[in-house]
Protein backbone atom coordinates (compact mmCIF):
# COMPACT_ATOMS: atom_id res chain seq x y z
CA UNK A 1 0.00 0.00 0.00
CA UNK A 2 1.27 3.53 -1.14
CA UNK A 3 0.41 6.36 1.73
CA UNK A 4 0.49 9.94 1.53
CA UNK A 5 1.43 11.36 5.50
CA UNK A 6 -0.26 15.10 6.45
CA UNK A 7 1.50 16.85 9.36
CA UNK A 8 -1.13 19.46 8.89
CA UNK A 9 -0.23 23.23 9.56
CA UNK A 10 -0.01 26.77 8.31
CA UNK A 11 3.22 27.55 7.69
CA UNK A 12 4.77 23.83 7.41
CA UNK A 13 3.17 21.11 6.40
CA UNK A 14 4.80 18.14 6.52
CA UNK A 15 4.31 16.00 3.71
CA UNK A 16 5.34 12.48 3.01
CA UNK A 17 5.11 9.34 0.62
CA UNK A 18 5.82 5.66 2.17
CA UNK A 19 4.87 2.46 0.69
CA UNK A 20 5.08 -1.66 1.89
CA UNK A 21 2.85 -3.82 4.14
CA UNK A 22 3.15 -4.35 7.76
CA UNK A 23 6.39 -6.69 8.30
CA UNK A 24 8.08 -5.76 5.35
CA UNK A 25 10.76 -3.21 5.10
CA UNK A 26 9.71 -0.13 4.08
CA UNK A 27 10.66 2.24 1.49
CA UNK A 28 10.17 6.26 1.30
CA UNK A 29 8.76 7.43 -2.19
CA UNK A 30 9.10 11.08 -1.28
CA UNK A 31 9.24 13.88 1.28
CA UNK A 32 9.17 17.44 1.72
CA UNK A 33 7.54 20.54 3.14
CA UNK A 34 4.44 22.43 1.63
CA UNK A 35 4.63 26.00 3.42
CA UNK A 36 2.72 29.35 3.21
CA UNK A 37 3.73 33.00 4.18
CA UNK A 38 2.55 33.91 7.72
CA UNK A 39 2.19 37.16 6.16
CA UNK A 40 -0.50 36.17 3.62
CA UNK A 41 -4.53 36.62 4.25
CA UNK A 42 -5.56 32.86 5.68
CA UNK A 43 -8.10 32.11 2.84
CA UNK A 44 -4.73 32.36 0.40
CA UNK A 45 -2.62 30.78 2.73
CA UNK A 46 -5.75 27.95 2.74
CA UNK A 47 -5.73 28.06 -1.24
CA UNK A 48 -2.06 27.42 -1.25
CA UNK A 49 -2.14 24.41 1.04
CA UNK A 50 -4.75 22.68 -1.14
CA UNK A 51 -2.54 23.54 -4.78
CA UNK A 52 0.57 21.84 -2.54
CA UNK A 53 -1.31 18.68 -2.03
CA UNK A 54 -2.49 18.54 -5.21
CA UNK A 55 0.54 18.53 -6.11
CA UNK A 56 1.50 15.63 -3.78
CA UNK A 57 -1.39 13.75 -4.88
CA UNK A 58 -0.57 13.81 -8.52
CA UNK A 59 2.91 12.69 -8.12
CA UNK A 60 2.69 10.05 -6.01
CA UNK A 61 -1.15 9.05 -6.33
CA UNK A 62 -1.49 7.39 -2.70
CA UNK A 63 -3.79 4.70 -1.82
CA UNK A 64 -4.52 6.44 1.60
CA UNK A 65 -4.05 10.02 3.13
CA UNK A 66 -2.72 10.00 6.69
CA UNK A 67 -3.63 12.83 8.74
CA UNK A 68 -2.77 13.95 12.26
CA UNK A 69 -5.72 14.04 14.86
CA UNK A 70 -5.62 17.47 15.82
CA UNK A 71 -6.54 17.61 19.71
CA UNK A 72 -7.52 21.42 21.33
CA UNK A 73 -5.05 20.78 24.20
CA UNK A 74 -2.55 23.24 23.12
CA UNK A 75 -2.02 26.93 22.08
CA UNK A 76 -5.28 27.80 21.01
CA UNK A 77 -4.28 29.53 17.98
CA UNK A 78 -1.78 26.93 16.52
CA UNK A 79 -4.84 25.03 16.74
CA UNK A 80 -7.05 26.10 14.84
CA UNK A 81 -4.56 26.62 11.88
CA UNK A 82 -3.53 23.09 12.30
CA UNK A 83 -7.22 22.30 12.34
CA UNK A 84 -7.96 24.26 9.13
CA UNK A 85 -4.89 22.85 7.27
CA UNK A 86 -6.05 19.16 8.22
CA UNK A 87 -9.37 20.16 7.07
CA UNK A 88 -7.77 21.40 3.55
CA UNK A 89 -5.93 18.09 3.17
CA UNK A 90 -9.12 15.96 4.09
CA UNK A 91 -10.75 17.73 1.46
CA UNK A 92 -8.10 17.33 -1.36
CA UNK A 93 -8.21 13.48 -0.56
CA UNK A 94 -12.17 12.59 0.11
CA UNK A 95 -12.51 14.37 -3.25
CA UNK A 96 -10.40 12.18 -4.92
CA UNK A 97 -11.97 8.84 -3.25
CA UNK A 98 -8.79 7.98 -1.04
CA UNK A 99 -10.13 7.04 2.19
CA UNK A 100 -8.26 9.03 5.03
CA UNK A 101 -7.60 7.76 8.39
CA UNK A 102 -6.66 9.89 11.29
CA UNK A 103 -4.06 8.64 13.82
CA UNK A 104 -3.22 10.50 16.94
CA UNK A 105 0.35 12.10 17.65
CA UNK A 106 0.63 9.57 20.63
CA UNK A 107 -0.66 6.60 18.37
CA UNK A 108 1.78 7.61 15.88
CA UNK A 109 4.74 7.98 18.22
CA UNK A 110 3.84 4.45 19.85
CA UNK A 111 3.76 2.84 15.92
CA UNK A 112 7.31 4.13 15.37
CA UNK A 113 9.36 4.41 18.55
CA UNK A 114 7.14 1.91 20.68
CA UNK A 115 6.48 4.51 23.39
CA UNK A 116 3.32 6.80 22.54
CA UNK A 117 5.42 9.53 24.77
CA UNK A 118 8.57 9.91 22.63
CA UNK A 119 10.98 12.79 21.73
CA UNK A 120 10.97 14.45 18.52
CA UNK A 121 14.27 13.47 18.12
CA UNK A 122 13.54 9.95 19.20
CA UNK A 123 10.55 9.79 16.08
CA UNK A 124 13.11 11.39 13.55
CA UNK A 125 15.81 8.64 14.32
CA UNK A 126 13.03 6.19 14.13
CA UNK A 127 11.69 6.69 10.61
CA UNK A 128 14.87 7.13 9.47
CA UNK A 129 16.60 3.62 10.68
CA UNK A 130 12.58 2.13 9.06
CA UNK A 131 13.02 3.85 5.85
CA UNK A 132 16.73 3.39 5.36
CA UNK A 133 17.82 7.03 4.74
CA UNK A 134 21.06 9.01 5.08
CA UNK A 135 19.94 11.49 7.79
CA UNK A 136 16.80 12.27 9.19
CA UNK A 137 14.25 13.94 7.72
CA UNK A 138 14.55 17.61 7.92
CA UNK A 139 12.25 19.51 9.46
CA UNK A 140 10.56 17.98 12.15
CA UNK A 141 7.36 17.99 10.51
CA UNK A 142 8.56 16.24 6.97
CA UNK A 143 9.89 13.01 9.49
CA UNK A 144 6.43 13.60 11.02
CA UNK A 145 5.01 12.77 7.94
CA UNK A 146 6.74 10.14 7.25
CA UNK A 147 6.09 8.40 10.81
CA UNK A 148 2.25 8.88 9.91
CA UNK A 149 2.37 6.83 6.77
CA UNK A 150 4.32 4.45 8.65
CA UNK A 151 1.91 4.54 11.71
CA UNK A 152 -0.70 3.84 8.99
CA UNK A 153 0.69 0.95 7.17
CA UNK A 154 0.83 -1.24 10.21
CA UNK A 155 -2.42 -0.01 12.01
CA UNK A 156 -4.10 -0.72 8.76
CA UNK A 157 -4.71 -4.53 9.05
CA UNK A 158 -6.04 -4.05 13.03
CA UNK A 159 -7.90 -1.12 11.70
CA UNK A 160 -9.56 -3.33 8.95
CA UNK A 161 -10.81 -5.90 11.21
CA UNK A 162 -12.06 -3.15 13.54
CA UNK A 163 -14.13 -1.77 10.98
CA UNK A 164 -15.13 -5.38 9.42
CA UNK A 165 -16.35 -6.44 13.25
CA UNK A 166 -18.49 -3.25 13.88
CA UNK A 167 -20.38 -3.45 10.19
CA UNK A 168 -20.82 -6.98 11.16
CA UNK A 169 -22.64 -5.58 14.35
CA UNK A 170 -24.27 -3.32 12.61
CA UNK A 171 -25.84 -6.51 10.10
CA UNK A 172 -29.63 -7.30 11.18
CA UNK A 173 -29.36 -10.48 13.17
CA UNK A 174 -32.79 -11.47 11.85
CA UNK A 175 -31.27 -12.50 8.17
CA UNK A 176 -33.88 -10.80 5.47
CA UNK A 177 -35.50 -13.22 3.44
CA UNK A 178 -34.91 -12.64 -0.32
CA UNK A 179 -37.54 -12.68 -2.63
CA UNK A 180 -37.11 -15.06 -5.61
CA UNK A 181 -39.17 -14.04 -8.77
CA UNK B 1 -21.93 45.31 -2.14
CA UNK B 2 -22.99 41.67 -2.05
CA UNK B 3 -21.96 39.70 0.86
CA UNK B 4 -22.38 35.53 1.98
CA UNK B 5 -22.30 35.54 5.67
CA UNK B 6 -21.22 31.99 6.23
CA UNK B 7 -22.01 30.34 10.33
CA UNK B 8 -19.91 27.65 9.52
CA UNK B 9 -20.28 24.27 11.48
CA UNK B 10 -20.31 20.14 10.25
CA UNK B 11 -23.68 19.60 10.69
CA UNK B 12 -25.33 22.74 9.44
CA UNK B 13 -23.67 25.59 7.99
CA UNK B 14 -25.17 28.41 7.85
CA UNK B 15 -25.51 30.50 4.86
CA UNK B 16 -27.28 33.92 4.11
CA UNK B 17 -26.38 36.68 1.13
CA UNK B 18 -27.58 40.35 1.71
CA UNK B 19 -26.85 43.58 -0.21
CA UNK B 20 -26.81 47.08 0.33
CA UNK B 21 -24.36 49.79 1.79
CA UNK B 22 -24.04 51.01 4.72
CA UNK B 23 -26.72 53.92 6.20
CA UNK B 24 -29.29 52.16 3.48
CA UNK B 25 -31.86 49.69 3.56
CA UNK B 26 -30.68 46.08 3.37
CA UNK B 27 -31.80 43.24 0.75
CA UNK B 28 -32.24 39.80 1.70
CA UNK B 29 -31.43 37.38 -1.34
CA UNK B 30 -30.97 34.39 -0.13
CA UNK B 31 -30.50 32.37 2.95
CA UNK B 32 -30.21 28.52 3.78
CA UNK B 33 -28.39 25.53 5.09
CA UNK B 34 -25.42 23.28 4.06
CA UNK B 35 -25.73 19.80 5.94
CA UNK B 36 -23.90 17.16 6.46
CA UNK B 37 -25.11 13.28 8.29
CA UNK B 38 -23.29 13.38 11.11
CA UNK B 39 -22.07 9.91 10.73
CA UNK B 40 -20.31 10.71 7.31
CA UNK B 41 -16.64 10.28 7.12
CA UNK B 42 -15.08 13.71 8.21
CA UNK B 43 -13.85 14.13 4.97
CA UNK B 44 -17.02 13.43 2.75
CA UNK B 45 -18.82 16.27 4.89
CA UNK B 46 -16.31 18.41 4.15
CA UNK B 47 -16.56 17.73 0.70
CA UNK B 48 -19.88 18.12 1.02
CA UNK B 49 -20.08 21.64 2.86
CA UNK B 50 -17.52 22.57 -0.40
CA UNK B 51 -19.77 21.27 -2.81
CA UNK B 52 -22.42 23.47 -1.11
CA UNK B 53 -20.46 26.36 -0.36
CA UNK B 54 -19.69 26.63 -4.19
CA UNK B 55 -23.22 26.49 -5.07
CA UNK B 56 -24.02 29.29 -3.47
CA UNK B 57 -21.25 31.23 -4.57
CA UNK B 58 -22.26 30.78 -8.38
CA UNK B 59 -26.23 31.16 -7.72
CA UNK B 60 -25.43 34.46 -5.86
CA UNK B 61 -21.89 35.97 -7.33
CA UNK B 62 -21.35 37.95 -3.78
CA UNK B 63 -18.16 40.23 -3.88
CA UNK B 64 -17.45 39.27 -0.44
CA UNK B 65 -17.35 36.37 1.76
CA UNK B 66 -17.66 36.95 5.20
CA UNK B 67 -17.42 33.83 7.70
CA UNK B 68 -17.24 33.86 11.65
CA UNK B 69 -13.96 33.85 12.98
CA UNK B 70 -13.73 30.66 15.43
CA UNK B 71 -12.59 30.32 19.15
CA UNK B 72 -11.30 27.75 20.92
CA UNK B 73 -13.04 28.31 24.17
CA UNK B 74 -16.49 26.10 24.11
CA UNK B 75 -16.57 22.76 23.90
CA UNK B 76 -13.16 21.26 21.95
CA UNK B 77 -15.12 18.45 19.72
CA UNK B 78 -17.61 21.27 18.20
CA UNK B 79 -14.66 23.74 17.84
CA UNK B 80 -12.35 21.50 15.26
CA UNK B 81 -15.21 20.53 13.44
CA UNK B 82 -16.37 24.18 13.51
CA UNK B 83 -12.54 25.37 12.10
CA UNK B 84 -12.75 22.51 9.42
CA UNK B 85 -15.86 23.96 7.87
CA UNK B 86 -14.24 27.05 7.74
CA UNK B 87 -11.06 26.38 6.50
CA UNK B 88 -13.16 25.24 3.56
CA UNK B 89 -15.74 28.18 3.18
CA UNK B 90 -12.62 30.18 3.04
CA UNK B 91 -10.80 28.40 0.91
CA UNK B 92 -13.30 28.22 -1.50
CA UNK B 93 -13.95 32.35 -1.23
CA UNK B 94 -10.46 32.73 -1.58
CA UNK B 95 -10.11 30.03 -4.88
CA UNK B 96 -12.09 32.91 -6.69
CA UNK B 97 -10.00 35.35 -5.61
CA UNK B 98 -12.84 36.99 -3.04
CA UNK B 99 -11.88 38.68 -0.19
CA UNK B 100 -12.56 37.08 2.98
CA UNK B 101 -13.62 38.81 6.29
CA UNK B 102 -13.63 37.29 9.75
CA UNK B 103 -15.77 38.67 12.48
CA UNK B 104 -16.28 37.26 16.22
CA UNK B 105 -19.64 36.59 17.09
CA UNK B 106 -19.52 39.39 19.96
CA UNK B 107 -18.73 41.77 16.69
CA UNK B 108 -21.82 40.34 15.02
CA UNK B 109 -23.85 40.40 17.88
CA UNK B 110 -22.73 44.25 18.59
CA UNK B 111 -22.83 45.23 14.86
CA UNK B 112 -27.10 44.65 14.90
CA UNK B 113 -27.97 44.60 18.55
CA UNK B 114 -26.09 47.02 19.62
CA UNK B 115 -24.83 44.60 22.34
CA UNK B 116 -21.98 42.06 22.46
CA UNK B 117 -23.76 39.81 24.97
CA UNK B 118 -26.99 39.26 22.96
CA UNK B 119 -29.07 36.61 23.29
CA UNK B 120 -29.82 34.25 19.66
CA UNK B 121 -33.48 35.26 20.02
CA UNK B 122 -32.49 39.09 19.86
CA UNK B 123 -30.45 38.47 16.99
CA UNK B 124 -33.19 36.35 14.83
CA UNK B 125 -35.31 39.48 15.79
CA UNK B 126 -32.84 42.35 14.76
CA UNK B 127 -31.92 40.56 11.49
CA UNK B 128 -36.03 39.98 10.77
CA UNK B 129 -36.76 43.69 11.13
CA UNK B 130 -32.93 44.83 9.54
CA UNK B 131 -34.43 42.56 6.22
CA UNK B 132 -37.61 42.97 6.25
CA UNK B 133 -38.90 39.32 6.68
CA UNK B 134 -42.08 38.24 7.43
CA UNK B 135 -40.80 35.65 10.42
CA UNK B 136 -36.71 35.41 11.90
CA UNK B 137 -35.13 32.65 9.41
CA UNK B 138 -34.88 29.05 11.12
CA UNK B 139 -32.42 27.43 12.04
CA UNK B 140 -30.32 29.81 14.06
CA UNK B 141 -27.73 29.17 12.26
CA UNK B 142 -29.58 30.75 8.93
CA UNK B 143 -30.57 34.11 10.86
CA UNK B 144 -26.55 34.35 11.91
CA UNK B 145 -25.07 33.99 8.35
CA UNK B 146 -27.03 36.84 7.36
CA UNK B 147 -26.46 38.90 10.50
CA UNK B 148 -22.64 38.50 9.90
CA UNK B 149 -23.54 39.47 6.20
CA UNK B 150 -25.30 42.74 8.17
CA UNK B 151 -22.23 43.24 10.26
CA UNK B 152 -19.53 42.73 7.59
CA UNK B 153 -21.72 45.39 5.31
CA UNK B 154 -21.64 47.92 8.33
CA UNK B 155 -18.26 46.97 9.44
CA UNK B 156 -16.68 47.50 5.90
CA UNK B 157 -16.20 51.64 5.27
CA UNK B 158 -14.46 51.30 9.10
CA UNK B 159 -12.52 47.82 8.58
CA UNK B 160 -11.32 49.36 5.32
CA UNK B 161 -10.44 52.87 6.85
CA UNK B 162 -8.13 50.53 8.87
CA UNK B 163 -6.21 48.96 6.37
CA UNK B 164 -5.28 51.91 4.53
CA UNK B 165 -4.24 53.43 7.95
CA UNK B 166 -1.72 50.35 8.35
CA UNK B 167 -1.15 50.56 4.47
CA UNK B 168 0.04 53.99 4.95
CA UNK B 169 2.18 53.15 8.07
CA UNK B 170 3.83 50.30 5.91
CA UNK B 171 4.98 52.78 3.32
CA UNK B 172 9.01 54.07 3.93
CA UNK B 173 9.13 57.31 5.29
CA UNK B 174 12.19 58.47 3.01
CA UNK B 175 10.53 58.82 -0.37
CA UNK B 176 12.22 56.74 -2.95
CA UNK B 177 13.83 59.03 -5.29
CA UNK B 178 12.25 57.86 -9.06
CA UNK B 179 14.80 57.16 -11.59
CA UNK B 180 13.58 59.34 -15.13
CA UNK B 181 14.89 58.44 -18.34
Amino acid sequence: MRVLGVDPGLTRCGVGVVEGVAGRPLKMLGVGVVRTPSDAELGERLVAIERGIEEWLDTYRPEYVAVERVFSQHNVRTVMGTAQASAVAMLCAARRGLPVALHTPSEVKAAVTGSGRAEKAQVGAMVTRLLRLDAPPRPADAADALALAICHIWRAPALNRLQQAHAAARTPRIPVRKVTR
